[in-house]
């Protein structure tokens, strides 16, 4: 037979669930989409259709829920943490398990009466989480994605390399916006060692993140980029690599002279397609990158 | 010929338009989608492509963009407003002008060092402004769409009708969850009336809707929904006509008996499709409707 | 009581139902997305949250599927009247029934073996079909939506009004390119009458709309919209009026002078956002216009 | 300092290029969505905000519409060749260039009338290219997205393992469907071996595709998908590698008992979410996998 079976992996994807834990007549909320990816010894069921080491995906996305309800959900990467051990410990032909969450959050609508029940969805960012375990090691990546920034100065672009198609002019005061897609990976890999507070670690990366976009005054989105980088590296021992990636969300300022109209870094259009679009790792010192390079397909 | 030409309407959708305000070094952001949608004497360029009495969809676009410079963006309605009233006024050929407009929140960012320029976009809902002028008349309709919220307890679901078909278990404690789209018609139609605060009848519009949602005891999503509507009308005197579209969207409670584990109201599958969709008009007695009844095309 | 309740409907939307026919071995496929939209005598649902007169959401996407299997899906208009007139005549308190229902089409793949059940999606064009019914008379009106056509020459764009904010170039050779959206009524309103062939009727129709989209050579879209609507009338007998929304999506010739190319008509910039938004109806002499103006929120 | 630079690539996303060749009256199109990512000597950009070593994006944009005008489009895989090179031997701080590519296939409408200009588009699969360089080799990933497939029978699933969790019955009639994506690398890495011919390869490589999946009598879509990838490799000596990821999509046969009807493999309900995600490479003998793993982020 001249083909080989290479990397394979399987499980259900988008699991929704909403958790409800009730503290007398204050409700907490938890709302997440959870995605299962299980490998192992499943030669058999590529070749002849046997399904004697698969587990159904339709289990896992039960045992999903069943876990909701059988250890909470005190973060996505807890959360993750006991679905992957569970799938590599119970199952022999599972070797690894890699579980992806999404989660959305909601904040409180203040309102009369007793109790605190009623939700609305804060929109913003969706929340990443990705838990990777062999049996032995953990990964764990969080981070987000469609978190949506704007500096409206502060951002300068000249000085570039010009050729034959090089038609762009210099922009000493422009709009700067992006889109933020991030990842970051713990230094958490052992049941040995402390497990970091996700929550915390979350809220405060997310904070360093929109401070660094802020207060970097650009001469790149490279450099801003860079900057949200260290600034995470420098701040939260826990986390030893960052990727990003940004478009560069054209705001062009629209050319009023032919109304006869002086545009003062007043009145931008707002494009879509084309964008820029600037990636890149950053590390901490010694160690080594390991989040896969594209974080999109484009 | 056997054929005539009905109703009619064209113009440039969709223009992209955000509008830097500088006081000093603290910054204010407006950003809008801009749809233009003009009628009148137009019979020729349907019967024989001339385009004598045609506007091109370009100048509209460009009269959006010089217009965000002209009168600045106080608020979407009022911005609508203008470009209604120029569009009719200034060309003989053009009777009736519909601007839709989306807009989009941003919150800033807090930061060290001078200066507020810096923005997060809101994410939650988008707001909506629809303005109709035929030359005497205005119509103001505002809304919002994609607003998501949810009560996780105060809901029940039993006494319906059964049928054959009917397969449904009662609920005694449900969650409810939507995504509200709704619109609201002004009674300002005429420049001798005052003109309504618009920024500040958004916000209060909103605030009530969402507290009627979190308030009412809900026995169905129309009791909530006619709830939502009626607290509107009683305090917003500007406002005479309000039709919601709400998909329920539903949450169901994941059966784990399978499982030997009882799932008390604490685990649901949030399901995507199909879903409930519930929509109505609410109105002030002795007002007409005039909101069209089918908000979305499902 | 300062607040009345307006038109209102409810039901569950988007069933997405697939039905299997085989015959022997050679399979049929109906791919539909399905949306209930009932009225009646529902006011104390929406007053008191009684839903004694509430037959559920949840019922009617049951019926949705048993009617599948009692009736076959022949056509979606077909289907749809199966479904409106069950609401109606056997629920007294739902007066009107209004079934909303997109179609997906499948082509067969060719392959080796016997039988003929292995299916591709087409892609292309949504195809729709709405049925009312409110125990007397039947409106059904067709469609279709997502048809996008381009023409490579025989389009022409100059001769329009020209004021202050006007900056267009006038053109002689341009792409002409277009998403159609198009919903067409029938003539068929009563059991009486005889019911036209709903797939053949289908099939002529976009023939035909396709047909004057390809042969009319256009001075603006809206000239070839008209012709799209009357070659309708003029060649389908069972259809009175027809409702067209088109974006004029734009291909903007690439200027290629600072490059010291010339660039004669070979390459284009295919935007997104903003778009020409041109919108018509074309009716049958002496027959009313009833098909809703907006196709689009935009 | 404690953080150091990884891998980092910029360009412009999505530049939306349509290419017209004309042939007399016969015209033909190419509809491309192109994405330039380009490496190599860029520390700078990042640490201090110097643009010295930066070709703008903006002029990655322009290079894309003048190679469509000096090159024309061959195959979105010799445009991106061309692009590549370019890049890479033009600009020294540049050492590799990564073109991605997303092609939509036209079709001609009938119509009366000289000349064939009109196109309606395909809909159905969007096409995919990635060509690599790095100055010396170069690596080449077609492949294609949303190609949706369905066999109506000859798919069983059963002889599974069973846990806890377990509560799906087997299965041995039911319906297979997917939206394929793939992905396959060529062999063809050195300006001095022959080129594919892209557009055959592309062709016949789509063909075994839709033709394995129908011809395979299906116990588990892992089956079907390593039979997809063994008859590329079989017949098309130009590829050693595929990669699939297939969404399991699943249509449940609807439970008709309630209503006292029998469901016999009629009708189903398609869902969704959550679904099953199968994912593989194959190989040819003795070769390396390098397709990236995850070609989706669920």
């Amino acid at each position: 037979m001249p083909t080989i079976l290479g990397q394979n992996q399987y499980g259900k994807a988008e699991n929704r669930v909403v958790r409800i834990t009730r503290d007398g007549t204050t409700h907490h909320i938890k709302d997440l989409n959870v995605s299962v990816a299980l490998s192992g010894d499943m030669d058999e069921v590529h070749y002849s259709g046997s399904n004697a080491n698969v587990l159904p995906t339709d289990t896992t996305k039960n045992t999903v829920y069943a876990f909701a309800k059988e250890h909470g959900i005190e973060s996505a990467e807890q959360f993750g943490i006991h679905l992957a051990r569970h799938f590599v410990t119970s199952q022999e032909p599972i070797h690894r398990a890699r579980i992806r969450i999404e989660e959305y959050s909601w904040e409180r609508i203040e309102a009369a009466g007793e109790g605190e029940h009623s939700f609305v969805r804060k929109g913003q960012e969706t929340r990443l989480a990705q838990i990777t375990f062999d049996g032995e090691k953990w990964e764990v990546v969080s981070g987000l994605k469609d978190l949506t920034v704007l500096n409206s100065t502060d951002s300068e672009f000249w000085g570039y390399v010009k050729d034959r198609y090089t038609t762009l002019k210099e922009a000493y005061d422009r709009i700067l916006a992006t889109s933020v897609s991030g990842r970051w990976r713990f230094n958490w890999t052992d049941d040995e060692q402390e497990m970091p507070d996700w929550e915390t670690s979350y809220e405060e990366t997310r904070k360093h993140m929109l401070q660094a976009f802020a207060e970097t005054y650009s001469l790149s989105l490279q450099q801003t980029m860079y900057q949200m980088g260290t600034r995470i590296i420098d701040h939260r021992g826990e986390i030893d690599e960052v990727r990003f990636s940004l478009p560069n969300s054209h705001h062009f300022l629209v050319d009023m002279e032919p109304f006869g109209l002086k545009n003062d870094n007043e009145v931008y259009f707002a494009a879509d397609r084309p964008y820029g679009l600037i990636e890149a790792t950053v590390l901490r010192e010694g160690c080594e990158a390991r989040i896969p390079v594209d974080l999109t397909n484009l």
